[in-house]
């Protein structure tokens, strides 16, 4: 099971913001087993939204879109989505009703724009945003597992740990293991010549990351004894440079290794 | 003139790593008004670097692509970009005598995959690495100027501030002028309610951007005096919610009519 990322927003195109809600949206993915495949970042723009769906349809189980959904002319997903699956809109009186008193709640006039956010697609399912107006969209048929956030960070992952993720943790996945080995005092070329005999099999996935303090490597596979005897394999030949394992940072290495040996600095 | 951006990177995809080099980039070529249209991001994978090749060729003036261009096995858009501009590898005995000097001054073995580096395209040009061992590569035909540069952040930004923001400046552009008015005090909705009966021509692009102290308004066009027009439509309306322009942060604001009006908090 493998996924792409939409991100729509010409702010994400002009350097103004940093696309910080795909990074979050991947890892997210990766806890579960599901590989990213594609990031793409678009204009508001209709016709490339549309483009997008069907790229990453055709070659994604899932897709995640977030962006676009507001009140405003600047926001199309929701029409390019509709497009997409030949969906037209129809109000949704109960959403309507809840906005209308969601507004009346804060003494807050609701405005005609407001009012679009109750029209929702005629196919699929909506999501609820239990913090803004712009309702999320899922759709999902025999090839594709479609959802659609706002790219208002704090909705948008509301939506994934509310009602995404929950669905995606259902779907049937094969495990995905990874493993990151943190090596310090040696340089990437030279720690490569020690292993590249060992990376001829594509069943686990190697990824050197050099760094300011060191070259972190990271081992990727569905398949878990395999991962374990590889990473294995590079602890015996590069044992002396490792100082740690997944997550843990140089300082925390430091500090276990003094605390174990009864150390101080 | 418009560019398009790949980032390549398997950590990328994984949620591990924050994609700021695009960001970086853009916001770059924003200034020289060059507008990014699209950006890619991708796995270390030889295929799938040169499709994205294929997709930005045909809609983009300006490509950049940043990563994969290390010395281990996992980095292959140096492959995947010569096939896409159908070169050839041809040994440069230059840099590999560079190579060999640079790392005899660190006292450092050089290692075989070090080696690969002095490897260069039998096509186009390379961009000096005044930091690290790989070099970036360029190449302009009469439909692209295409530059791949490392991805890590400190060679890509001086190879992007040395070389390549030098080169695009001096290409024929048209100019592009970007105005961002910030308001508080006023829903995004609302906002747009009472300006949206002006948003009908298209030489001025609007953003409507809500965030946590209010709404930026992004206003972008190749005309100025369109420009100049439109923002100053939008201040009659909406004068008593603006608090700053462009960069200024609310804070910043408060300070300088404070300091305007000699007041003091």
């Amino acid at each position: 099971m493998n996924a792409g990322i939409i991100s729509v927003g010409n702010e994400l195109l002009m350097g103004f913001t940093l696309d910080s809600n795909s990074t979050w949206i991947a890892r997210k993915l990766l806890d579960l087993g599901i590989k990213v495949d594609l990031k793409l970042t678009i204009a508001d723009n209709e016709g490339e939204i549309l483009e997008a769906f069907k790229t990453l349809s055709s070659r994604c189980d899932v897709i995640l879109c977030t962006g676009g959904l507001g009140p405003t002319s600047d926001d199309v997903t929701k029409s390019a989505y509709c497009d997409f699956i030949q969906a037209g809109l129809e109000l949704n009186e109960d959403y309507l009703e809840e906005l209308k008193k969601k507004f009346e709640d804060r003494q807050l006039v609701m405005s005609d724009s407001n009012r679009e956010q109750a029209m929702v697609p005629d196919k699929g399912e909506t999501i609820p945003n239990s913090l803004g107006s712009a309702l999320g969209l899922k759709y999902v048929d025999e090839e594709n597992h479609i959802y659609v956030m706002p790219g208002v960070p704090s909705e948008m992952k509301r939506m994934m740990d509310e009602t995404v993720l929950p669905e995606l943790e259902q779907l049937p996945r094969d495990e995905l293991h990874v493993t990151t080995i943190r090596l310090t005092g040696i340089m990437e070329s030279a720690l490569y010549d020690q292993v590249k005999d060992l990376l001829n099999d594509n069943i686990v996935k190697v990824a050197f990351l050099p760094g300011f303090l060191g070259v972190d490597v990271r081992l990727m596979s569905r398949d878990k004894d395999s991962l374990l005897e590889l990473s294995g394999q590079f602890f015996d030949r590069l044992g002396n440079y490792v100082y740690a394992e997944d997550w843990e940072t140089l300082e925390d290495a430091v500090g276990r290794l003094l605390i174990e040996r009864g150390l101080t600095l």
